[in-house]
């Protein structure tokens, strides 16, 4: 229990992911607990963009597709990720966007030849709604042909053989709840149904391993808690036994087996460079190898253990200090259901954290009345815990947040 | 007629667009004659880019979506692209790659009613192959309902009634021919057939003018004339009466009319936004954007009259210097039929080019026997032209491209 600053100060003393928080950039005077949204800016990342603009595009030019590996660079830092999240090298590649990456697979499962009544794409109600989305407009370009069934509770409660592909988020976006991988991976099985496992807000924030809870397709988002800059590429899994018969339908070059060929026919590369479409930003790419680069450094355990320190920590004191004001937890308050962010519910969410941000503490709003915290364990540190809670405290005391600047809607929430 | 080097040196003196090439930064003792592949760097560029990542990305964070405007830059420097392309504000958006944006059109056209008997997917056997990849990945995604029809010669000659949608190019990639893009419009129009323009390897080298030729799509890569680095996003184009039947099936967040109310189901976006669909990467568009507003300041008629000085001036070089040894122009005689660039078929056009590669003339190869040269007028002088033919003459003279290490393969050529 938390009785003090003083605790934290000593928990930030014994951390021994501490002195990670000098990799990064960070504001003077901020309390960031949106990592789960945008990542920080790694420290080698300034010098490592600035190398490849200066360098490698300015002086070598076209040259540098061979001289520095730009065409490489996908599967390379796919490669990284694969150590990260327990997948081997050659089933992740670096890649266009979360939403892109979900039609391709979701295109690829649902272009297999499938049994009579084989025709439900389930995805939870709750998803990230580009996820859904997704599926939306692409159901609609096969002819509108499945069925699209979003559910509510424990999507292992509606897996069957009328399933022909489920797509869901392991940690959830808005409360946070993980769900279990090995377990939904079994059950699914059992139903001959294939899962599209979005890890966007568990990578880089709770071990993920993919081989070892038998996950078959996943995707994720580079520039949450792998630190990759705003819009970074994100990445893409097969498993390798399955990448054979997993064919996407967005055929660009560089999925191509031979891209420089020029041939007029598409025949698709024999592994996850499939996966590619058109051609790769470097620079972006770039970014999100120094944010995998500095992940990799560190242990997931270590990391999960403290990201666990953390959550219950701000649980307790937001309990504990703000009993009065009527904030709803709605992330799990067990911790193995928990990623690594909490969240609360509450009628004023959106003013509340207008003043946290006027204040300094940055975390957000999610529709309709969420306010939402990250932890990333990479930089946050025990002592922010307490001052924000603090901070919040304050706010709610003072009615603060009555102000009437904290009432105004922005583009981006 | 081009008879010395100090003809050329004259020609730089006089050329009103000679104070663009200390806007880039270019290598020491290279001839960059490559643009047409990968665009140099502004010199602007790298300040800007260090500027979006510390300060904006590294200090901001999740705020510069709104401080910054982010969540604007596609739409901003697709209206700057408008400028550039005779198009109107709110017509053109920065997005994914040129793969991606054909697929996004194309799906569009093809999902619409069409009368019995227009089946047919119309483009050029010659074209840049990933426009018929992502026809061919389209269309089986599809049922394989139409036919994929890839014509050598003037597409003109095969609009008709049959053709649901036709890909074409308007400067050819490997021979640098031209087609009138007013002409097949009118074409088309009188067959009811849409065509999506690829300008690839038009904007920024030639000009284009969308509205006043009646192009009613079109496509474009952003890392060739345009100089906005490898792998650059790339933009699209619909004209504005058609935006609101044109509804692409990769419908993504950023693509729905409020991407930031997390409604479980996709509504798209009034206008040109709809054809966004994952987070956009930043650093990207950001360097994108540094060369479009390089080009900008560039009058777009002197630009072309530059650019057919270079590609004349060229020819007939190569024409008296290199006369007996076998160099077959495949770019069109006629400068009003080419692009800004300049292409001959030679059997022995990859050791060619490597031995110029290493003597610092940077052109490229493309299958099965092109050297390819292209002329990017913000930054190649009328004596870079003279320097290059002047050392190919001597590679030729001296047998020079004989030599064993200009025999191997790269992975990027």
């Amino acid at each position: 229990m938390t009785k003090s600053r003083q605790d934290c100060e000593r928990a930030d003393r014994e951390d021994p992911l501490a002195s990670f928080r000098t990799r990064f950039s960070l504001p003077e005077g901020v309390i960031y607990l949106d990592g789960n949204s945008l990542g920080a800016l790694p420290a080698a990342t300034p010098s490592r963009i600035a190398q490849t603009v200066t360098e490698e595009w300015g002086q070598d030019l076209i040259r540098a597709w061979n001289s520095h590996d730009w065409v490489g660079q996908p599967r390379r830092v796919g490669d990284k990720l694969a150590r990260l999240l327990g997948a081997a090298a050659g089933e992740i590649i670096v890649a266009d966007s979360t939403s892109l990456n979900i039609f391709k697979l979701l295109a690829a499962l649902l272009a297999r030849p499938l049994e009579a009544g084989r025709n439900v794409i389930l995805s939870e109600r709750g998803n990230f709604p580009t996820d859904l989305y997704m599926a939306q407009g692409l159901n609609q370009l096969m002819g509108g042909r499945f069925q699209l069934k979003w559910v509510d509770g424990d999507p292992a409660d509606h897996l069957s053989s009328s399933v022909a592909a489920a797509i869901i988020t392991q940690v959830d976006y808005r409360s946070g709840r993980m769900l279990d991988m090995a377990a939904l991976n079994a059950r699914a099985r059992a139903c001959g149904t294939p899962i599209i496992w979005d890890l966007s807000h568990s990578a880089g924030a709770v071990p993920v391993q993919l081989n070892a809870d038998a996950a078959e397709y996943a995707v994720g988002c580079g520039y949450k808690y792998l630190n990759g800059g705003p819009g970074a590429p994100a990445y893409l899994y097969v498993r390798r036994d399955l990448q054979a018969q997993t064919r996407q339908p967005l055929t660009g070059w560089f999925g191509h087996a031979a891209p420089f060929e020029f041939t007029p026919d598409y025949q698709p590369a024999g592994g996850i460079e499939q996966m590619l479409v058109g051609t790769p930003s470097v620079l972006a790419t770039t970014a999100l190898e120094c944010g995998v680069d500095l992940m990799l450094e560190a242990d997931i355990n270590a990391l999960r253990a403290k990201s666990v320190e953390l959550t219950e920590r701000f649980i307790d004191l937001v309990a504990s200090s703000c009993a009065s004001y009527g904030f709803e937890l709605s992330a799990p308050r067990e911790y193995s259901q928990r990623g690594s962010q909490v969240s609360f519910r509450h009628p004023a969410a959106w003013p509340i954290m207008q003043a946290l941000i006027a204040r300094g503490v940055i975390g957000d709003f999610r529709k309709p009345d969420f306010i939402r915290f990250g932890f990333a364990p990479l930089y946050v540190r025990h002592v922010d815990v307490w001052d924000a809670v603090e901070i919040l405290k304050d706010i709610m005391d003072s009615g603060q947040w009555r102000d009437p600047r904290f009432q105004k809607l922005n583009a981006v929430t």
